[in-house]
């Protein structure tokens, strides 16, 4: 498999399906039309106004016969012969050709009227066809439909609009090792769930996705179904085993139904793409790892679709956000790394997440791409970078950023800060607690969760914010105490009772600088056991779930953690100590908004009583503000 | 009706619908759930990976057995005992625990492998839940769902979540007036079509509209109609009749039914509004005119249907532009003015277009609001103002504007130029040649379609060129020769053969600065009759077509104008003479893309066979440069 840039490849590919494509056109009702594209140009039938029209409620007149009123000679006009009562909106016929407002006439009786100026002819008439010209072009092809067109379509007299018929793509899931994701899934099972990513995805490029039933790795089989999808569709979607591993067959299938014109792309994540034509409809191999696929279908399926739907407006936001880390990049390929952005202190940072195309969650986390272009070696940490987004900007002004340490009560904080304050939003990156305080330091976040104990005087937290802030006002907001302690299997196989019985199991540890490593080691230091007496001190897991996960999946036999991570594994838990997990930020940002939400969240009941419906948690301090 | 300020009036009815709303839920299928909004948290049942995943092809071994191994002292394995095949994506299983790539390995046999250097645990393995962990929050409560979220969730075992309810809106429209859209309208009648407008703008903020048949203005009709409505709907629209004339019902009706709280804000277009509550459910009178319509529902009724949809992403891309023409407003209300938005010579201009509530076209037409808040009284031309764009900043940028009179041949390029050049467009505004010509040299148009006659030399558009542009390196575009003549009624019932014939009719002129207008009085000098002679000289319309709408519709007896705008009216014509129509633009544009495209689109056949199946064309210089 080589690669060839992505720009070439989309080139190549675009050129390839503009010879052998066609589009199609269907006529669709007027009041139906939302979203769909013209064909081509949308002429009046008819004016609008259709007829000259009062603009005012009053009387229509004789603008002439007016001529010699004045305040010195008022005139009195008769109905029926000099006038004619209209409200607006009425017609005014021959020989009327102005209207007078009703509040203009003095002396009102039933039948006559006393004015006292002339008036120009067409005073207060809108003539037939003032807003809408029968045989103007009310739209150009290609225009996708707003409400707006289609109250002025209907006002034309246009009922039905030849729109460009929505291309339809087929989407075949394949491999053996894949279920439905209603089914249960054991070892070695993957649930699938690309193909219902694709025809999202397929849905909002305005065409309309048919999944298939999964294929196992089967070259008859997968051949079959490529066969029958191209019947039925204008696109088809292969995935996966787009690969060049033993059982990735597509490729092979595709040469031999039609002709291959790229396999592997300069791009990561997203190299092992294959684009091809097959009966003159392209069919599309993309990768199996969410990340990759979903960048290759950005780059090579919706370009294709909109070929197809006439869509043209899928370009991305665009912003300039300055890079909160180093970001090396290999010059051999064209890098998506999918950041998380922040307004702090009224500038723009973007924080890279983890860059594995495994790492699916990492994309649903992150507010764009920061893309490295091949033959760019990346960006220097502070440099300032184009970003595109997935997320409004003023959502992302109005979201509380918080790097560091990780605790469920955060996702919970996430989850109830829009619904009592809507437009607000807090993100949270779990970096662990030194991490998070560096970021903070930084300028790249509001708020730092850590838990952070001091051993010389044994108070958590507040000794480091004064050693690492020395030069800034800096505040605690407390959060909560909660336990911590070893998180073992369910039933306690091992019989691990205390620190002691570490030494002898398998230990799954914390990242360097995350709080529950440094009160491992102060456990450690007490007890007198040298790190290198754990088995697996030096294997890390960046969250308590993942330590939990670890220990429930066999991974591990033990690992140092909280309560509420042990319980929502169903997993056993033995007590080791309690801890001050707080938040820490400078004092300046207590003025903001989105931290006083932030604050108020915390102190709500409904947030207590939520935390403690999981346990582990003490929760009479939260939201209280320690100057530090 | 006394008005109150539009943000006051947003308040207090906000405050008035929290007090009686509740939001509604239900489960959707994951699969189904694209832009769909989560009532609460989601939170993931398995992890992801469910399993210790090999993630290379290769073989699983036990870590500590390949300590001794060295270049010096290298390994053989064994398969079954110290090893096993895997593929990506394979559980590894204990007490397997690191995974070697396929081609790191030497001597490679049926069932033995030879390895020169030790492996830590873990290596190439995918740790259980390295992407999702069981019980970990996937989704927090309020989002919109989009296609990566829907394969995070099916990884994650979700299959179904649950979802805000979308709000059902009734629509009502009321008017003796109105007909429906398919039937043929006669004098007074007015094609409905706001209630479409108002259903396509429900559907987009995430509502369900269901719109109710017209009801003619009748109290006990609408009020049974209101009635109904608020039984079935969650919010309810009432249009029109929410001004204070006789037959507006609608504010009487509510206040009988429930409770009114705003009748009529200081915005512009859109005072007449009403808010009211009635049983519990929001109930909205919205004006007749379309674009008031339009502003009170963006203003008033959208966001009442994001409070119950949980939608917040309705926010407008704002951007600045540089102003063409001094705005004037009233202190007294908030105006939102409808501009064009260009990008010429690297700086965004926007043009105000048609400021009345009944030109609904030029909603259509723009790229956006200029905001002229209250207390006001507006801004100067040249000064940066903020627009609220409903367009592509993209699009804005790729889009030719152009600026001057108008021909049917302007509808033509526009349509066919996005068809032929993907992602670029042309706008037109009609403001009559000179009109064109000056915003020219302001920079607010790339090109002003020109035809002016000088009198002098009887040389079309150059002199002015050369008399307006003496500072700048200007070009002519050529356009077409067409013909200029009098638009009669159909069978010419007034005998009209020549100019001279003008002075006995009811006559209506192109507004001052237009090309048709300079060769009108070119003619009647010719003729030797004075413009007092023509009755309806001081009489403006604003284009051809709109000239050709009055003849046909008894509101003139005949209007100069071009063969073209007869022929689409069914008029008779009377040709007087052949004139040119050329763009005038700055040398420098041709240089432009965008402007090359305009070009070729002009000299393309496509066009070319377009224009002359309209007629009254000659076209054989289309396309061609002439440096003034």
């Amino acid at each position: 498999m080589n690669t060839i840039p992505a720009e070439e490849a989309a080139a190549i590919y675009r050129n390839a399906v503009l010879k052998v494509m066609h589009r199609e056109t269907q006529m669709v009702k007027t009041e139906e039309s939302l979203g769909r594209i013209t064909a081509s140009a949308v002429y009046a039938r008819y004016c609008s106004p259709l007829y000259n029209a009062a603009a005012m409620d009053g009387i229509a007149v004789i603008s002439a016969h007016t001529a010699t009123a004045s305040e010195v000679t008022p005139l009195v006009l008769k109905q029926g012969v000099d006038y004619q009562v209209v409200d607006t909106g009425d017609p005014v016929r021959m020989p009327y050709d102005a209207v007078i407002m009703a509040e203009d006439l003095l002396d009102a009786e039933e039948d006559s009227v006393k004015i006292t100026a002339s008036v120009p002819a067409w005073q207060h008439i809108r003539p037939v066809g003032e807003d809408i010209v029968a045989g103007e072009m009310l739209l150009a092809g290609n225009h996708k439909i707003r409400p707006i067109d289609i109250g002025v379509l209907l006002s034309g007299g246009i009922v039905e609009i030849e729109a460009i018929k929505k291309p339809k793509a087929g989407i075949i899931p394949t491999g053996t090792e894949i279920i439905e994701a209603d089914q249960v899934p054991r070892e070695g099972d993957i649930i699938e769930s690309n193909s219902r990513m694709f025809a999202a995805m397929t849905e909002s490029s305005g065409g309309i996705p048919r999944r298939y039933p999964p294929i196992p790795d089967d070259y008859e089989k997968i051949k079959h179904a490529v066969q029958g999808a191209v019947k039925e569709n204008d696109i088809v979607i292969v995935n996966a085993g787009s690969s060049a591993g033993t059982e990735d067959y597509t490729v092979h299938i595709l040469k031999e139904l039609g002709e291959v014109l790229v396999h592997g792309v300069a791009i990561k994540p997203g190299k092992p793409v294959i684009l091809s034509i097959v009966e003159g409809k392209p069919v599309i191999g993309l990768p199996g790892y969410p990340v990759s696929a979903y960048i290759d279908f950005e780059n090579f399926v919706r370009p294709v679709m909109d070929l197809y739907s006439g869509e043209t407006n899928s370009s991305r936001n665009v912003m300039k956000a300055v890079l909160s880390k180093r970001l090396v990049s290999s010059l051999k390929h064209k890098e998506y790394v999918r950041v998380k952005v922040g307004k702090v202190d009224d500038r723009f940072v973007a924080s890279p997440l983890a860059r594995g195309a495994g790492a699916a969650m990492s994309l649903v986390r992150a507010d764009g791409f920061c893309i490295i272009e091949k033959n760019s070696e990346g960006y220097e940490a502070g440099e300032t970078v184009s970003v595109e987004l997935f997320r409004d900007i003023e959502e992302i002004s109005n979201t509380v950023v918080a790097i560091g340490s990780h605790d469920l009560i955060l996702d919970i904080l996430a989850d109830r800060m829009p619904l009592t304050h809507p437009g607000i939003y807090l993100s949270s990156t779990h970096v662990g607690s030194m991490a998070g305080l560096m970021a903070l330091k930084r300028g790249e976040a509001h708020i730092a969760p850590t838990h952070l104990l001091d051993e010389d005087t044994g108070v958590y937290n507040i000794p480091y914010l004064k050693r690492l802030f020395s030069d800034r006002d800096m505040v605690l907001i407390k959060g909560v105490r909660r336990i911590q302690g070893i998180i073992v299997k369910k039933g306690n196989p091992l019989g691990i009772k205390e620190i002691r019985d570490l030494t002898g199991v398998n230990y799954v540890n914390r990242q360097r600088g995350a709080g529950t490593r440094v009160f491992l080691d102060y456990k450690l230091k007490e007890a007198g056991i040298a790190p290198s007496e754990v088995n697996g001190y030096d294997r890390e897991a960046a969250t308590h779930m993942a330590v939990a996960a670890l220990v429930k999946n066999g991974g591990a036999d033990a690992g140092m953690g909280i309560y509420s991570a042990a319980k929502a594994m169903d997993l056993d838990f033995i007590p080791v100590g309690e801890e001050e997990y707080d938040f820490a930020t400078e004092k300046k940002n207590l003025e903001l908004p989105k931290i006083q939400a932030f604050i108020e969240v915390l102190k709500s009941s409904g947030f207590k009583e939520k935390a403690m419906t999981i346990g582990g948690y003490e929760l009479s301090m939260a939201g209280e503000i320690i100057e530090v």
